[in-house]
């Protein structure tokens, strides 16, 4: 009837995307508290932290003391956020500690580039072109693209497919500039456009083009498609999905509008449990650090599980 | 890639399903205001109330009077919830304001009817053989049937397509031995058991062997899997669906544990819209009648669009 994939491989934001957005300052501690848990989840891959302007993002001052203080542990890739140049360097102080994806940071939409970054296309392909070096200075691989508002964007619209196929050909170019092969493209939707249909006549545009590149999905829940599009994704064979514990990163029930956070990891990972996909997570642990996290940022966050239980749980008591 | 139908057929459940839950009293006028604001907003069906015991029940001591205060629009047809002969011959008394449907309730799960209405299976086909009588006494089709447990039980667990697909014909036997034929089956994921693999396997076995058989899908959200579900069900070609505005119907958000409501009206729609798939319904009138749930309720129900907003809203922004 479908494609599923035998494994799915979950990157886990909650700690990145999450924490920085609550109102109040969160303890260097209990950040290191939840990441220290996720490691212990089976996740392989967790976004601890950003290295960005203090002054602009007071929430991640302490990125340097959440990278030193947290426990590294084997098999599990720890991932910064970087915005600029300045950011990558001091990310880069930790290389030993941190894995660094995605050298190539593009956008689907001309016009967020210009809105959020106050750059042109032009200039952004030339910090692009930057960051590939640097990366190549300090040994990285260069063989992943972030596509921003890949699905739609709120200052340009939706998106057409043929339009974020260029942007994919954009990324392939500058990495072959520089003698370097892109295995792998994800597909952000940062302002929560997709839907399952966009998710699939996506997925299929990309895939006949560039049959060997491996395709990550991030999807945002703010109009409630997150789980809806993740299944369209795993319906077509898409094996790596982005994710945020119990839902952390935006504050959709806090009584104000705007963006909700990444689909929630526990609830994804419920998903593909019961559809027969594995993730490798143990979803128990990871509602017990959604629970955490609940418990840190202080108020009800939007993970569905972690309130109604997982059916492997109810299946072992009836038995 | 599917199987979409053009045109989807919304059953609201918002106001039956949604306000007995809520602890505090919730006024008789509320409730009519919350029917009346759904009556405008293009929806065809709107269940309203529950002729339950008020001792039982008391949130719905007033159904009689919702009946009688609410504005019956033409085109749209007001449905009751009754469990049992007395409930029904109360609702009976309003059919020039109310329409039945489902004359024959069963479950597939027989220990959900043992714990939940305390009978066993033969003595609750002999309550429906006698609901049946009374449908026909009183000039009612018998062509439905309402199937609760139909995809797990949190009692039994699982529930086995083959299993399903008994109790549907346990219904069709029951409507035959009164020279009635259905014509439809609502199959009710009463505990949330339904997940978009079980979803297609069941819709695609009761076809199979029932092709005229118009499915409805009944989904809750307490595992976050609703609008996926609603998804592989459009998948399959079903068009037909209940749900609840703003997701009414639990307290998932409240903090304690327990069951979520019905898939959220507008979330629904907003799915269809983006899928190409008409409902009917104006998406800002529903959206407007969920902020009035909201408003009633007293606290954040769980539905996405009424804070993310339509991406047609967008749409129209930019251009």
């Amino acid at each position: 009837m479908s494609d599923l994939p035998k494994f799915v491989e979950i990157c886990e934001k909650g700690p990145r995307e999450g924490l920085q957005i609550e109102p109040g300052p969160i303890a260097t501690d209990r950040k290191i508290a939840l990441i220290d848990a996720l490691s212990e989840t089976g996740v392989r891959q967790i976004q601890v932290c950003s290295f960005v302007n203090p002054k602009k993002v007071p929430g991640w001052a302490d990125a340097d003391d959440v990278v030193t203080g947290m426990r590294v542990r084997e098999g599990v890739s720890y991932l910064p956020l970087w915005l600029n140049e300045r950011g990558l360097m001091r990310a880069l102080q930790y290389r030993n500690r941190l894995t660094f994806k995605d050298a190539i940071l593009l956008s689907a939409s001309e016009r967020f580039i210009e809105r959020n970054q106050n750059q042109n296309t032009e200039k952004n392909i030339a910090i692009q072109n930057r960051q590939v070096e640097v990366f190549l200075e300090n040994g990285l691989a260069v063989d992943g693209v972030l596509i921003m508002a890949a699905f739609g964007c709120n200052f340009a619209g939706d998106i057409p497919t043929e339009h974020l196929v260029a942007t994919v050909a954009k990324a392939i170019e500058i990495a072959e500039a520089h003698q370097c092969t892109l295995t792998r493209v994800s597909l952000n939707d940062t302002m929560a456009w997709a839907t399952p249909d966009t998710v699939k006549r996506t997925v299929g545009a990309i895939r006949e083009r560039w049959p060997s590149l491996r395709i990550n999905l991030h999807f945002h829940n703010t109009r409630g498609l997150g789980l809806a599009n993740v299944y369209a994704g795993l319906e077509m064979g898409v094996d790596s999905y982005d994710s945020s514990v119990a839902g952390l990163g935006g504050c959709p029930f806090a009584g104000h509008q705007g963006a909700a956070g990444n689909v929630c990891t526990e609830d994804v990972v419920f998903l593909c449990e019961e559809l027969g996909v594995e993730t490798g997570i143990d979803l128990e642990r990871m509602i017990e650090a959604a629970r955490l996290a609940e418990d840190i940022v202080g108020h009800p966050l939007p993970g569905s599980i972690m309130k109604g239980g997982s059916l492997a749980r109810l299946r072992s008591a009836i038995r």
